[in-house]
Formats: structure tokens, sequence, C-alpha cells
């Protein structure tokens, strides 16, 4: 049986968003915050609510636009937020958690983001610092 | 307006979980995947289709059983495929594509895991070699 179809909730919402971003958690999900303060860095997944449409989503190839000098690539080799499902995965600094609240450096998502996820970034999973990229993904901002 | 809710299209399949893993892509996303091979490592994000019910999706603090010693911490503070939104990310080895299946190395999600995402591996966005994180995360496997 092929599974086509999966439904998200989402747990919280970008309060704020600048070089230090504000990401707030619903309360009902808070206590999935435990000992996050023990890490350095956290991955955060959001939706690109602006993209979740049917043209975006049907989106297979772009000239990633903010990276001058870019050939036509697919979606999977691009970190366009015009794809099939429009999640965004960035990797930020935690600066400090009140309450519900994660305060985080380098988020590149717009306010009023949906949040999907936080996981805490693991360097011996997550960080390969020589992997190979074409040139044109140095032009421009990280992603 | 607080959005809460998204809707996930799955674009493949994991056909062959082991050391070295087959993802299918279904083929209407498939040209998705051009100039992909430009990049050493992807990221591959993909749904723990096992763990998509109420049960799973209500737990936010687990003790991490994979890592001798860990204490209970939240979900968002681990890797546990039980969690509101059950998506895994997994950054593995490109090792080559064939048509519209990639075979990479290093997938840690389960054979028959529909498949959410690829995103190409950047590594001055998403490698932080030297991130802080707790001891337990480093007995066992990587997440």
């Amino acid at each position: 049986m092929v599974i086509k179809e999966g439904k998200l909730r989402f747990i919280g919402v970008v309060e704020h968003a600048d070089e230090l971003s504000k990401v707030r958690i619903h309360s009902e999900f808070c206590s999935g915050l435990k000992s996050l303060n023990d890490f350095s860095h956290v991955i955060i997944l959001y939706w690109f609510h602006l993209r979740d449409n049917k043209k975006e989503r049907s989106t297979l190839q772009v000239v990633p636009r903010r990276h001058p000098g870019a050939p036509q690539v697919g979606v999977f080799s691009s970190r366009s937020p015009s794809r099939p499902n429009p999640i965004g995965i960035c990797v930020t600094e935690l600066v400090k958690i009140e309450e519900c609240t994660l305060t985080v450096k380098g988020l590149d998502a717009l306010e009023s983001s949906p949040i999907i996820d936080i996981k805490p970034y693991i360097p011996r999973a997550d960080s390969v610092p020589d992997a190979r990229a074409p040139g044109w993904v140095l032009c421009g901002p990280p992603t």
C-alpha cells in the first residue's frame, strides 16, 4: 500500500522575524521543550504559508532568484519555498528560551510562518563541513 | 489568523533500507531532481508512518531509548519518531541517481516510509561542527 498524504498540526508560530527571531510554541506543546537548553543550535521546520497553493506546490523547477548566476534546477536541488510540500528547514542558534518562546539567531522564515517541528542539532549526524555543492549556492544568502 | 493545519502529499517512498538505501521519487515529481547530482549530500525529510497515530502524536516527553543513560527530555530536544508531527530528517550521502531512484548512504528510515521532501545540503547553512549537545547524544546511533 502506498500512503499518499499526511496531516500536519502546527505547533507554534514565528512571532517576530529579524536577526534575532521569536518563535512561540503553542502552550499545549510547550512541555516538549524540556531540556532543549542543553543544545546550542536547533533545526526549525516551518511552513511556507504564502506558498501553500496549487501553483507554487506544482512547481518542480526554479531559477533560484536570490543566487545570481544560478541555472534552472529542480526544486529538490534548491531551497526554494515553491515546492510540492512547502516546508522550510533552518539551522539556528538557540539564544534563549522564556516560557514557551524561543529566541533564535539566523532563522530565515517570515513572520507568521507556522512552526512544524523543532529538532536538536547534533553535529555528528548533521554536520558535514566538506560536503560538495555547486558554485551558485555560494553567492547570495546561505539558502 | 492562526493557521492550524497543513496537508502533505508524499513525493516518494523508501524502497530499500540498509547501509545503502534506495529512495524512489514518484514519476510525477521526478523532474524536481534536475541537477541534484551537483551535491554530494542531501537532506531527506520522511514520514514516520508507523507513528502516525493519536498516541504517538500526543507524546511530548521521552526517554531516548537508543541512547543509554539519556534522561527524560522533551520530544523537541530529541529525534524521537514519537512527536506531534512524525517527520524525520536525515543528512545522507548521495551515492547515485538512476532515473527517479536515489541511492543514499546513512538514511535512518524504515522501508516503506513515505518521502516528504529532498533538500540539497549546503555546508555554509547546515554545518555547525562545534554546536554544543549534551553527553547522552554521543552514546548509541547518531540520532
